[in-house]
């Protein structure tokens, strides 16, 4: 069993996106070639909300929930039970399969309290849990910190997309080993991949045939773009008895600032999900809450035109690193970009340092999301569209400067 | 080690403040005696914050953070530098004592965030924590979850103040047997006794001497009564080498819709706490931590006049329960009255449930709060004064009737 010493250590979050504040530049006058490059900062280790605003009448729901007072103060811990009972219709029209508002669904502080919540519930110490390389960073430091061992299953995502995806067969023999659990995120975080229906379909038989606990995390399942098709685990013709679902409106809607998610799916374990969260911080924020009854009920056209604003940025964004040769991956969804920074004469730590300091951009090292990137680079693209190009350049640049 | 299971186990919440409504009432007509009591519903397991509304302008402040955008929306884990800044400076001022903004203070997801995290950054598996019995239900909880091993401390509250307080003999002899933590709340929850200079003294200069780590919560120091006066650990002339203080604005300030609370104290353990805060939700919802610009910054005379009618309440309600000859330890602090029910004919489980469903009061029963409490029931009194003397007189009258 790890120590208490341990699992901070493998907790370690200066890297982490939206910590890059903390972190002591140091000597980097020492190692910088050449002059600071003009431009306007971009911080791209998160969206800009200030950019992509959020959805129209975000705040007036909020102070609607704030004016109805103790009620929306003091909800029962798994969310107030007329906003689930919305969600669950809205939720189960999107996934395209019924959810039990009562028993199914946990609104949860943010899509990373679900992310906490289900595998704090799920994952027993000393237990295999099966982790996409590269995921979403916070999957692997969980499953330590839950005492899980990680088995690593690599995704392809360079190659062209009808091979994208899992290694299905490295992935059954993890269950075969004893794997009890799967865990990622589809659209996948950080490269944009969206896993096809055979691979879904193939997932879900597996984890029948294996007896296995999938969480299913579909934070940017809405924010797809042009010819693109999205496919629901949870509406497969073979679900997995221990299923869940995980979503949000932090991301293409632009609310992360209220901390806001959802979890749905396998009643047994939403209800650990609840016991957890009354430990963990009681529930989601009463008030915020409320925001919930504008999600899946944004205006007519407003998430067409959100979707193709991003589309545009992302093909902008793919000249100018494709242009410089940097092999990029074209995101299906979501809102991340995934470049490989190859043959740098500096490490990529140092590198991305400079980046910040001499060239006003902040992105988070490929190291975050997997042993297997430690060469890349994640840009979440959610920006003023002139200033990411721009950015996005000065990346290319700072690229010319350093490589070998 | 315990297993997943029995960690659940031991998180049971169906008595948990405000999970009644979770609860099914069975066959309770059976055991029913005489009618229904009229009046007013009144639900004691939390404040009413339609009676006591949140601090004034609280939803305009909250209103500023969300028109600032992303800078809002994204702060470091800790919470936003700006308002940890005045954070630090105010509660400096308040417990007497300094405060380092950029190192010994996180902004956490209400106080109950704040014990989690502060808990989880010390507890080691199969170490011993001091835990005072009866105390706040969720440290025994999250002793357990982070699998310490609970030393039970027994606090007297009963009998005259001048004997209150938790026993330091047993104290001292546990830290002697290798306990590594203490926690407390102080007023003490569910019984508002606070803790006399002495004692927060002699506690002091046993950490100091034991090597104890100290995790002190003091969410209701704010709401003193006439004549009492409050202690401050983190003040004291000798102080342990590693110490947090929780607060929040969740009860005097009715701002528990918010879910803000702060931790501050020993700059490792913060650290710790911020890693942890990463993967459990990232941080406390942006926009809401505007709200803490207004904490300690309330209008002149506010808290004197939320202070006089909290306590115009208690006396009330004590005065309701001692003719009723239910003995009642006098809180000092807090908004908690914790009488003891004797001798009843049926269990005190379904004495509660017949108390909501016959007289339309819901309380906590007095096991949540350790295991020495069982015939006590607990009253949060942040309510409408003219209701909740009315429901306290139902509750008397429901005693006369299942009284053995």
């Amino acid at each position: 069993m790890m120590t208490l010493n341990e699992k901070f250590k493998a907790l370690e979050a200066e890297n982490a996106p939206g910590q890059e504040l903390r972190q002591e530049l140091g000597d980097i006058n020492t190692i910088m070639h050449g002059e600071k490059l003009e431009g306007s900062f971009v911080d791209f280790s998160h969206g800009d909300v200030n950019a992509f605003t959020p959805t129209p009448g975000a705040s007036k729901t909020w102070m609607k929930g704030f004016d109805l007072g103790g009620e929306q103060a003091y909800t029962e811990y798994r969310g107030a039970t007329k906003i689930r009972e919305g969600l669950a219709s809205r939720l189960a029209i999107f996934t395209g399969s019924s959810i039990l508002a009562h028993d199914e669904l946990i609104i949860t502080p943010g899509t990373q309290g679900a992310l906490f919540l289900a595998l704090g519930s799920v994952v027993e110490a000393g237990e295999k849990v099966a982790v996409i390389e590269p995921d979403y960073f916070a999957n692997r430091k969980l499953v330590k910190y839950f005492g899980g061992l990680v088995i690593p299953i690599p995704l392809s995502y360079q190659d062209s997309l009808s091979k994208s995806g899992p290694d299905l067969k490295i992935l059954e023999e993890a269950f075969k080993q004893g794997t009890k659990t799967l865990v990622f995120s589809t659209p996948n975080n950080p490269t944009g991949v969206v896993y096809s229906k055979d691979t879904i379909n193939a997932i879900s038989e597996l984890a029948v045939q294996y007896n296995i606990t999938v969480i299913v995390d579909q934070l940017y399942s809405r924010l797809l773009y042009s010819d693109e098709t999205y496919t629901h685990l949870r509406a497969c013709k073979k679900v997995p008895k221990n299923i869940i679902t995980i979503m949000g409106p932090s991301k293409t809607e632009s609310l992360s600032g209220f901390r806001l998610g959802v979890a749905f799916g396998t009643a047994s374990i939403i209800d650990r999900m609840e016991r957890l969260q009354a430990i963990v911080s009681l529930r989601a924020a009463g008030y915020n809450q409320a925001v919930l009854n504008g999600w899946f009920k944004e205006p007519s056209g407003w998430m067409d035109e959100r979707i193709s604003l991003h589309e545009a940025i992302r093909d902008d964004l793919l000249d100018v690193f494709n242009q410089a040769g940097l092999l990029t991956a074209t995101p299906q969804a979501g809102s991340y970009l995934f470049p490989s920074i190859p043959s740098l004469d500096i490490n990529l730590k140092s590198f991305i340092q400079l980046l910040r300091y001499q060239a006003s951009v902040i992105v988070t090292p490929g190291s975050e999301f997997g042993p297997t990137t430690v060469n890349s680079i994640r840009l979440n693209f959610s920006q003023d569209h002139i200033k990411a190009v721009a950015a996005a350049k000065r990346i290319v640049e700072m690229f010319k400067r350093y490589k070998k």
